[in-house]
């Protein structure tokens, strides 16, 4: 017998449904619902869906299982494909984006405090869902480190991520290889809080980011990708092979958080990121 | 003989003095020249002053001796009593002010970095100064700890000091005291940065502000203040007791600053403030 929190849980659940152009299905029993599977359940209930409507406009989001409940979350562009088990992120189009977001917002500055996530990925033909863009970016995010603020309520955040861990078509002549993508400083360079701001050296791309080369992306196998950040560092290790070490004292104000997924910055297209292993883990001393 | 780089320095001093409402003179002789009193000379060296024009409108502010060289900084608002040898800082009307600002934008946070500004004070007479005003604030502030930013250049400044060391008229009932008042948090609660949350809690008057009482205010004799700024606290001594340890772990990200000097928070009077100690301090590891 439910108890009346849960019955309320259930109905403001069915209302935000409701009131989604998101919808849920997992089609007659041929998509694997996430929340099934084990060995996502441990990051799932820690994390909420950021889903857009792909037939949406540009930059639409929208919320689901806020509380870390993942029950009946499932459609076409997030499932478990039933036989590799692999944990299937789609979305189509430019600046959409389906994500999970852990829900920690964790302190980077801590001197014995870490936060990690790690996943093996495959970007599934990339070079093919690219293949109608006309955008100069051509990038798929599928791993995030944002930041929500001073605090919880997300007072003063800074609307650039630390972090995008990205496949990209096409640097410089370097095509189809994973880049880790970090932004530099804490200074705000958009927007009205960006106004003063955006015109000077610290904004500019080569100043406000780095971009480390991850590796060519591989075909038809996943990468391993580790990822963790205190004591004021970002490390990204890749296959094993620590990649990046960057000092984060610049950031020691603000609270970050996880996101894994995929968010496209191309335009006329798919993007699928398969996950065989997504993890979270956070280690703080009592 | 001058070196080229010196007469530069020279004319450019002059052209600032000449396009300054604020003018200099030491009163054929009356008045001490600050910069000739070696007890002076060390703060002075490492600072600049700010000064507003006492007869100009509200708020307004000049700059002088940016480069720490106090030569012929001497006018009947800032000089030093040739008997006491007290440094003299006066200061006319509502929001104006005459303060020295130690150079040195400091870290607060880091665990073996402390900064110290250490004054011996005696206001002369707030009650009079005030008799006439009809402020409801009638505060002198007379020490700060302000902040200049993300970084040297001011990025991000948060509009309001973490310190201000006060003469406050009357703290519902609490006459004539010294106070501590001490910015909680780092949020921006005022101008175009601050619209999105001035009318948020954290930056109710209560909530954004502690004030701690340092005592009454003697007459006729000094009060020694030392405040220490490191390792994410704030200290402040009064006459050898330590009255203010304040956590600031959330002012972590900003660069900060010494000032001490007059402003004043009360209308039609004049301040007067007696120092006859002002040391600034720092103490950083090789």
């Amino acid at each position: 017998m439910k108890k009346p929190i849960l019955a309320l849980s259930t109905l403001l659940a069915v209302s935000t449904l409701a009131s989604a152009n998101v919808k849920f299905s997992d089609n007659n029993g041929s998509l694997g619902e996430p929340v099934n599977y084990p060995k996502f359940q441990d990051v799932l209930s820690e994390s909420e869906l950021q889903i857009s409507d792909a037939e949406g406009k540009k930059g639409n989001k929208e919320y689901f299982a806020l509380d870390g409940d993942f029950s009946g979350i499932v459609n076409p562009y997030f499932y478990v494909d039933k036989t590799s088990e692999a944990l299937v992120f789609k979305m189509k189009n430019d600046h959409l984006r389906n994500e999970v977001r852990v829900h920690k917002n964790f302190r980077t500055d801590l001197p014995d405090h870490f936060y990690s996530l790690r996943a093996d990925v495959e970007m599934i033909d990339p070079e093919a869902s690219m293949k109608n863009s006309d955008s100069k970016q051509d990038e798929i995010t599928f791993l995030q480190v944002h930041n929500k603020g001073l605090d919880n309520e997300g007072t003063h955040n800074v609307p650039h991520p630390l972090l995008r861990v990205v496949w990209k078509r096409d640097a410089d002549g370097v095509k189809g290889h994973f880049w880790a993508i970090i932004k530099n400083n804490a200074v705000i360079c958009k927007g009205s809080f960006g106004k003063k701001y955006k015109n000077k050296n610290m904004c500019k791309p080569d100043v406000a980011y780095s971009h480390i080369d991850l590796g060519k992306a591989p075909t038809g196998k996943t990468t391993a990708f580790d990822i963790t950040v205190g004591n004021k560092t970002l490390s990204v290790d890749v296959d094993g092979a620590n990649l990046v070490k960057h000092d984060i004292d610049y950031w020691r104000h603000l609270l970050s958080y996880f996101k894994a997924g995929v968010y496209n910055q191309f335009t006329f297209g798919m993007s699928e990121a398969h996950f065989y292993k997504l993890e979270y883990s956070a280690a703080e001393p009592k």
